[in-house]
């Protein structure tokens, strides 16, 4: 039951019931006394409390007092950090835009000297601190021989701290964020897309992220849609990055005579509904949503969830995704594939750091 | 130990310290101790021995006097069969081409007549049948519906052999075929597919089979090539299947004057290197290859393994389908992703049948 609990943060008696498959006068009872002894809280749900202080309600979760995690996510542009309590609170957030070194050492005296600053800030004694998540852009298990060596990072930081620090890439725990605590919330099997400047993504298979055999699983932005298109970074032809990321949706914009400086420009002009840009941006989430029809048959989700600048577009590229899911991927089978948008905003790499801390203290379960 | 044997059949004393992280004097002194109370036998490799009678060697599997597994493939064209002992050796096989039943009862009755017959031919007393594995075409989870319900078919089996029946679709239980006795064995994430005249398809994800929500994960044949291609059975369009199934194939080749009977024709024509089959065959395996590489893209498997006949073609098929890997999904990550044919022939479904059954039957494990 513990188990349960530490692994959704919190949960009310009867999903509990559910879960257990225990009868419900037990579980009434061990709940009962697990929180007369104050291993357990009543609590209200996760992302709506502060600090532990939520109003008593119906779900119980692991007492906040235990030790502290700070989830980190080293972004190209900023690096974000968010502190959780063991009952999945989250009870400081910030922000540094400094750029991150790319010497590993002077990476991780950046990231400690912001774990201090925001735990000043929100006045969170530090002596609590259990583990560190960390989030990194491009693939860590590969790229080991990279200037910021991934290995160098999470030594340096642990060695520092004093405490575990796990590290992973941070689309990918973007979308175990969101299937944690976010749009994906008690949905085994679901398919994140972050689309932003690049598009990345994270599968989550049975309740676990999908990893790969080299931590480079959930590259959606790298299927070909066409042999014989432009060549992309990753040395391929006609990605669906190079067709529908954000550059190449400023410059098909561009031509047709929409000069915008960035996406947030385009995310704009597609909410007042300026006709070239919902057109452009509706043409692209058709293209990801041929993507996502193959991705639908390959490993069958029940929802799909679209983050990133152009999730937040909404309803005009939900629908334009669905439609193509809805049309190309055995519509026979009269399954239903939901697409939504993601919930967790900019802090989702950060969020995600956290929940790979959790998962991985956790002894493996099959979810359920 | 005990379960890393049942896993995988049979192990060497060696691969038994690597995988239990145990000091080797103690393998050695278990593994002694087992065999000498007769719960190990001492065996040759699974696959080459017949009947329990192999030659000594350095393997060691489960005592194979335990309980037989049969696995059941029931196909459009034939329904095949296997025996299996607890040492997970094939001890018997068998075919019958007598179309199966729509009624489920009817095919239930089927299945125990060619059980008992195969059996009888090889004086294996069913006495110690534990259970058995079915594979069917379809997808059991979602056609519930059907005449043949797989449910009826399993509860009426399970009644008339008094032993547990688990049922799955026929080629994801080859690709776990594949994974425990054939080209796959050993590796943790692997894509399997079967290229004949459907295409179809199975991925081991961390060692487990990806079932879906639906239980219609690994359909590789549905994965959309061209949003404006012919209509597919499966409501969709311009699915690899309709452009490299069986009957396209033929279809082109009769286009380019060759003409061809059957599948088995057009493999033994590319076999003879004539130049409009091998033509058509390679044209098809790099527009497979150009799916795979999405597949990669997005599962970053260590191993992909054509079966299915035209898998059967060999260098030609799997030199193609490489290069479009190499080229389309991520050649800047440097990995190496292995392209082979598969190992098990027409018995594989009814192989992954008995694989189905001896995983269903143990706690689970992560991999490795």
């Amino acid at each position: 039951m513990i188990r349960e609990i530490r692994r959704s943060g919190a949960l009310g008696r009867g999903e509990l019931v559910r879960r257990t498959a225990l009868p419900r006068s037990s579980v009434f009872a061990i709940v009962g006394d697990l929180v007369e002894r104050g291993v357990l809280v009543e609590t209200s749900r996760p992302g709506d409390a502060r600090r532990g202080r939520g109003r008593p309600g119906a779900l119980v979760s692991l007492d906040p007092a235990a030790g502290l995690i700070v989830g980190v996510d080293v972004g190209r542009e900023a690096t974000r950090l968010v502190v959780a309590n063991a009952a999945h609170q989250i009870v400081a957030a910030g922000v540094s835009e400094e750029p991150a070194a790319e010497d590993a050492g002077a990476c991780a005296v950046q990231i400690e000297t912001l774990i201090h600053s925001v735990c000043a800030v929100d006045d969170i004694d530090l002596d609590a601190l259990e583990a560190v998540g960390i989030g990194v852009y491009g693939l860590p298990e590969i790229h080991e021989s990279a200037t910021r060596s991934p290995r160098d990072l999470t030594s340096e930081l642990s060695n520092r701290l004093e405490v575990p620090v796990a590290l992973g890439n941070n689309t990918r725990l973007a979308a175990l964020a969101e299937a944690t605590w976010g749009a994906g919330r008690g949905v085994d099997d679901q398919v994140y897309v972050r689309w932003s400047v690049g598009v990345g993504g994270g599968c989550l298979v049975g309740g676990r992220l999908l990893v790969g055999a080299n931590g480079a699983a959930g590259e959606i932005g790298h299927v070909c849609l066409d042999p014989n298109g432009p060549r992309c970074d990753c040395g391929g032809h006609g990605c669906l990055e190079t067709l529908v990321g954000g550059p190449a949706l400023l410059e098909i914009c561009r031509q047709r005579g929409l000069d915008l400086r960035s996406l947030d420009d385009l995310v704009e002009a597609v909410q007042a509904r300026i006709a070239v840009a919902s057109d452009v941006v509706v043409q692209a989430a058709r293209r990801l949503g041929v993507v996502l029809a193959g991705t639908v048959a390959l490993l069958d989700p029940q929802r799909v969830i679209i983050g990133g600048e152009l999730g937040q577009v909404g309803s005009l590229v939900l629908e334009a995704i669905h439609e193509k899911i809805d049309a190309l991927s055995m519509p026979g089978l009269g399954r239903t594939v939901e697409v939504v948008r993601a919930d967790l905003g900019m802090n989702d790499g950060a969020l995600g750091a956290v929940a790979h801390v959790l998962r991985s203290r956790q002894p493996t379960t099959t979810a359920g």
